[in-house]
């Protein structure tokens, strides 16, 4: 043995965070460019592509690798999974930019897809970046049938009416109103929160995840979804908007309401910090021996500067 | 025996096509209403429903529910996949039929969905549908998950770039062009053509099919799907715009190419002729015994008025 190592130091490495989300990050660049549709017709795969590719934090297929990671899952499973829903993610928001909705010019420190593809092909490409998530979950091999079923379920049921589009529908709704804390959650819980705790579970479900140990790791993931979006609030009247790379200050001036707005910015930072230790707490209950990227991923949402 | 029956009329019994079509359709009609989430939150669920239910000739869920039944398949799955493509083909008339794309006002008879609901909400209720698609194809049980990821694999190829999707955004591009025979074919076989062929192929997948019957049963849905295309370019130019239910004459009036712009009405009309004996064929080739409902549904495809 080398002198200057102890047993503890060798036994217990350092997990290098940054080197394993930057090896992640990779990975899913190269996908979603091999995957989103080069070759679609009449623009329209060029405006899938801009809408997808080198842009945004991938924080839900991070999720769901880290996930994965943590069962010893399906690899191949996992990383079509994270694609899929980085898709649903990244149609969500080329359809919120579209003047009919947020009325949204900049996005991830571009012009929104409406901008230079027009709102017909804006519309047509968030389309077909949904149907293209549940085509990568279905590959003709690769991955067991009974989980690519299960990850469209988890999948259809995150995006759909009760959960990201119903949670969208219930923000169009209370503009101007005051919502109690608990209308604001649960519109949060769907309109974010379901797909992040989604990206949580269908990372889980590429093993074979134990129910308990699912079970925490979807309060894990209700707990960062939750707390993705108090940030979300913080950042918007804390950064400007060339830090955020989108429209900062945004919330207030549509009259929406937001956490600020209701408990103030301490409190909802604290309330932030409060939800992080929910994340790491149910990590904790998971009976998972290394959660360490999960709970990497939960400092990394909670302390984000954008 | 009766002595008004010879033995010939009581083996073959005449298909009672009208009272089969019935029946299916209240089917659909129901697990639709069932199906289709009352329960949406702010607005959303009544604009899915209002979308989906109480109009449409079902034509793509005939079609499913038709090849299920030749393929003895698994009458669950077939009624789900039914309403599947069902939701797929409403919610692209829905986003269809938004400003940005082909602003129309009139549909089926009844206002468009964004004229009582608002373009947001019209927008975010064909997102929606779309994931309820794949969440009725994935339920917990009752249908073999095997079949449920080969079921959600055929629809998201059909409804993505390289189909539905796809073919709307050629038909976008192709305003004002003239197109050849060859680039019409090519956006009608994606527009519409892949999602009638789709539904004729997943009710076969809803069965033990041998290979060259589904080779077959999916030739037959390409015939019909080109077949519905030029039939609806005849009656676009042929019927008024009560009798469709639809503003009439709109393609010419937008100066759209289609097959009687291309060919002439006499001409048009014989290639669906011809279309549907292709269709005819491929079923006798198909080895299955009683393919009568899907050949009727040729026959209703072709000679219909509306």
């Amino acid at each position: 043995m080398d002198a200057g190592v102890t047993p503890a130091m060798s036994a217990v490495p350092v997990f290098d965070f940054d080197g394993w989300m930057r090896a992640q990050l990779a990975r899913v660049e190269d996908a979603l460019s091999h995957w989103v549709c080069p070759d679609a017709p009449a623009g329209l795969g060029e405006a899938m592509r801009y809408a997808v590719l080198d842009g945004g934090k991938r924080l839900r297929p991070l999720l769901v690798l880290a996930a994965c990671e943590a069962v010893g899952g399906n690899a191949q499973a996992a990383l079509r999974a994270a694609c899929a829903v980085e898709l649903i993610h990244a149609y969500s928001l080329v359809h919120d930019d579209m003047p009919c909705m947020d009325n949204d010019v900049m996005r991830r420190g571009k012009p929104t897809v409406h901008v230079p593809f027009g709102e017909a092909r804006a519309l047509l490409a968030g389309d077909a970046l949904q149907a293209l998530a549940f085509e990568l979950l279905t590959p003709e091999d690769g991955v067991p049938p009974a989980m690519q079923a299960r990850l469209c379920r988890e999948l259809a049921r995150a995006a759909g009416a009760d959960g990201m589009a119903g949670g969208q529908a219930i923000d169009l709704a209370s503009v101007g109103l005051q919502l109690s804390e608990d209308q604001l959650r649960q519109m949060h819980r769907l309109k974010t929160g379901a797909l992040l705790q989604a990206s949580v579970v269908m990372g889980a479900v590429c093993g074979q995840t134990p129910e308990g140990t699912l079970r925490a790791l979807s309060d894990y993931g209700a707990a960062m979804g939750l707390a993705f979006q108090v940030v979300d609030d913080v950042l918007d009247v804390t950064q400007d908007s060339a830090t955020l790379g989108k429209t900062a200050g945004k919330d207030a001036a549509c009259d929406k309401p937001t956490y600020v707005s209701l408990m103030g910015l301490e409190a909802a930072r604290a309330h932030a910090e409060a939800l992080r230790a929910q994340a790491l707490a149910a990590l904790a209950a998971s009976g998972l021996t290394d959660t360490r990227a999960l709970a990497a991923l939960a400092d990394m949402v909670v302390r984000r500067s954008h």
